[in-house]
């Protein structure tokens, strides 16, 4: 019997709808390389959504591609990144981008989220040309262990970036899934408005693959796809993405999925909480972290797949629980009754 | 009225069976990042096709990504590669080779295709550690220019290669045209004896991207997956390449498609050359270069798309014409009534 | 008036007899780019001292150049290198290490020394492909903080990385100043013989400038010249650094310098101890580290240039004190009675 | 018996004067990284002979480091450098440029040197993002063959950089000895005027080592010791470069010893037309290429060190001979002497 997974939020294909549309186009010529028709649409669609007509947007196949190719397009080669130690980029893209030769200089975090505070650290003790020179702030949001920004958070972040000369990028692999949170207070144009550059995931949320990166900060926007190609980032099919993201923001179908993936994840975490169990961070977004004891992770094992985060005693797991666009409740149902 | 596009082999979707499997697969559960059963399903097809069960396979979204994870996962810091300058890596790829810090030797050639003596000649030049050192030569089949390798001028190439100890690698963007070219006598086996590494490109063979790195030298296998993350080639779904490389490969759909190209292209070339024109070089693969009148090339392109090559006289210009697995033939016929 | 630095090892410039042979050899002609005779000699003395025949040695201008060229050429692409959150590589170098394309695993450690159980922990944590692979152990002795390793501790670290196939480097800046203190019981044949690489220092040991990188692993040793040729470290007139290392190695004038370094550092320190005031490390080398009151510090900066190194509490602050082969007691002594 | 060397201006130590000016500095303690007084002073000569306040000056140890220092200062990463393919960059430097990431568009001269017409041939063929875009253009004075731009083909190349929106660098690594050339008629605050960065060398013109890097244009200007460091060029006693170009420009002498390089390639160049030689290119500075059968090469270099430089038919071949401020007339005359 195959297990179910609540590994991650990519274990299927994409919505239906989106392979609807791939085909339904399929046989209309276009030009290449994300200069065509589905693609302008679809910009035009996030530009809509956020309020901006001015903000660049580019569509990459993933997030480590999106967050190489911002990266080491804002910076010069003696500056570096500000991140939390839990940052994707510091721990889950192999060093992807201190190999575009930059460092980042990491921050502990108790919740995955920077505060002016934590920037301001890494300032005082960056004083010359014999350290490298903070530039550019990464943040994700969704974080990495499932929290979210609020509009003051993000706000006052941004603010102190712009008094201290730096960028503020986010990195939204799992933006749908933040700005439909029940905690949330944001919306996509603030987001827009309080970064100077971020990227809308798709991947992770219904999409095959692509993110799209919205550059709003003029300083950042010159000559962007010569660094995708560059780093062969600039697909043929650019269409593949532009489709995607056209079928995703028509009727906010994106945000719909996002809805799905964090209720069922709420459901899923309700239910473990009845259990009597409690949370490495609270969970508020479609990644949960439950701790359970070893001796029970080994038996929902058998039935599903899942990773285990870090172990918080000698006998005791965070595990990360993954609900998507894709999870079917009968089997949330089904992991709270194993939880017995 | 829209143009017809003989711009390129990439301006339409996928193959309609292609998005019939995506289809039919897209609620399974899989692992990511290209450890799934369908992607190993096609590795195996593609390990049946090549008849060498050793070989290394990789699905990654692109050429130039292709091109620069092999090239910089073989080379030293230090070394360079050879190739023509016509090649795609020399030109048309914004410098990506360059971008990983490593040098391209090219050489001048008549027809696009390196011989034994032109790398002989660059080995010639570099003698000692204030030169980069040369150690992977690069060619394309089909070339950029639309010619193909033959049998014994591939075998002596590699010949050549290990005689002199460097790496021999192909870049298979348009190989599935060029094995089934009439000027052709190799087939995918011996272009995998033959090189020590190659791709097979799926994006300008009916996918809706991809191309299926094959490393045949056990040298180069190392954590290639590593260099995949670093470089964002890793993607999350790695399925949907898999997915389509196993439609391709299940029943020789990949060579079918290419057999199209290359007769609807061969039905265009005879056209031409029966209006009395000549090529820029021969035309034996889906790619082909007639010599116009220059005002014959301003007429043309209100009805269709197409690039111009390079100009040849004062008054005329080579051009590309491409012909793809979706190339209709009433277009070619209309092309060729066209040119009166 | 000007005031007395014991802010580095470098604020002279070079031992008397340095100078001295520069100039009784200089209208001889030699070959460029450390082919020359002279260098040939400095390496053989160097050799002797190591008792070892087989290594290479390559001499640099400088410590960070030093460190980028040997680390870069030991890694590939997606492998990186653990040192201590103190070490001059993850701190003082710009981003050299990370420029050249290298992440670098840090750990905190309370006397800048780095232990098996440190290096055992970043294994543990760097399992797969979606994470950098640690390949490269770095130290420094004497540390950036004054400590030194003991032949235990550093042969114990080199049995540890050999059997986690780990390459161990050692940053030998002050390595003079390490295997002359009172504390050591290692010798320059037993830190060749536990480290695959390290550099012995010149520049803080009296040298104008220069370095000499040793290289006793064999899998380290090839190609290394085009390594530095390319990152602009061949120097034409390389026998300018031979000559220096011929002329400190000829007579142990490289032993002798240090142990006035630290001579000089001991006497500061016992005056200073003798004054009632505590340490940040223990000082054992030409590095010391006093804690003083932050009214002091600002009294003495009025006489002596130093830096202050951290602070400790609200009203004190160690400072970092060097002394030199070039070092006046006289000055040693002003300190310590301004210390009142 | 020694053969006396015309391999290079890079044989012998350094000018007396200069050693006598570090040794009678030797005790003055001064701060490190080039911060120092006589590195000031040393500026501060270079900015009145080339009359101009505003340049920034920097000093670094070698001609590769100079480059690839400021070539990667400069670009983007997209960007590319336009050099002869004869430049030094682009064949002599270990792909030290592509190591930083960049692409060199070489272009065929008949005597090293370029010109608008050559530039233009670039730009025309770089016309999107699937190419690099060319953004700087790399010229050396003297060349690699000897030759020296006039006063009218620098100036219009600047006004045709500028008008391009190119930067244009020019390696002095011989600049003394093109600016005292016979046929010269630019100085040296015109080679400021008509570059937005160039280099002073001193290794080839009697410095034990060292180039100052002299930027003028505003835009390059931000932040180049962070450059420095990060490339391992920040020499902790940066002094002794400082130092070097004070007594090369304190009373003109820097001028004076490239006027001797070049009378004696003058006299030697004399020597070898009235034997009747011809050159490979016209002998007008320290660096002369007359064609010699292979036959009195093979004799010739029993006596003499030089470079072969390229064969011009199946006896003859091209040969180098380099005379510097340390040349003797004595072995000018027996190597004349020697032609029969």
């Amino acid at each position: 019997m195959q297990k179910y997974s609540f590994k991650d939020d990519y274990s299927e294909g994409a919505h239906p709808e989106i392979l609807n549309v791939l085909s339904n186009t399929n046989y209309i010529q276009t030009i290449g390389y994300g200069e065509d028709e589905f693609s302008d649409k679809a910009r035009q669609l996030i530009k809509n959504k956020i309020q901006n007509a001015d903000v660049d947007i580019h569509f990459v196949s993933g997030g480590t591609q999106a967050n190489l190719l911002v990266i080491s397009s804002i910076l010069k080669p003696y500056q570096s990144v500000i991140a939390a130690t839990t940052a994707h980029i510091a721990v889950h893209e192999t060093g992807a981008i201190e190999a575009t030769g930059h460092k980042i200089n990491t921050v502990e975090t108790t919740n995955g989220k920077l505060k002016p505070s934590d920037i301001q650290g890494v300032l005082n003790f960056h004083t010359d040309e014999h350290m490298v020179m903070p530039k550019l702030v990464f943040i994700s949001n969704s974080t990495e262990i499932g929290t979210v920004y609020s509009k003051k958070e993000l706000s006052e972040l941004f603010t102190f970036c712009k008094k201290n000369n730096l960028y503020l990028y986010l990195d939204g692999a799992r933006i749908a899934s933040a700005l439909t949170s029940e905690s949330n207070d944001l919306n996509i144009k603030e987001v827009s408005e309080y970064t100077d550059a971020f990227y809308i995931g798709g991947t992770k949320n219904g999409a095959l693959l692509g993110e799209a990166i919205v550059i709003k900060n003029d300083n950042l926007k010159d000559d962007f796809r010569f660094q995708m190609k560059q780093k062969g980032a600039l697909l043929a099919k650019g269409r593949l993405i532009g489709i995607q993201f056209l079928s995703l923001f028509e009727n906010d179908l994106y945000f719909d999925l996002a809805k799905h993936a964090n209720q069922t994840a709420e459901k899923l975490a309700e239910g473990i909480k009845n259990k009597g169990y409690e949370f490495f961070t609270e969970p508020v977004t479609n990644q949960i972290f439950p701790i359970f004891p070893d001796k029970l992770i080994e038996k929902l094992h058998k039935k599903y797949d899942f990773y285990v985060w870090s172990h918080t005693d000698k006998m005791h797991s965070a595990v990360r629980l993954i609900c998507s666009w894709a999870t079917k409740e009968e089997f949330v149902d089904k992991f709270i009754n194993d939880l017995d």
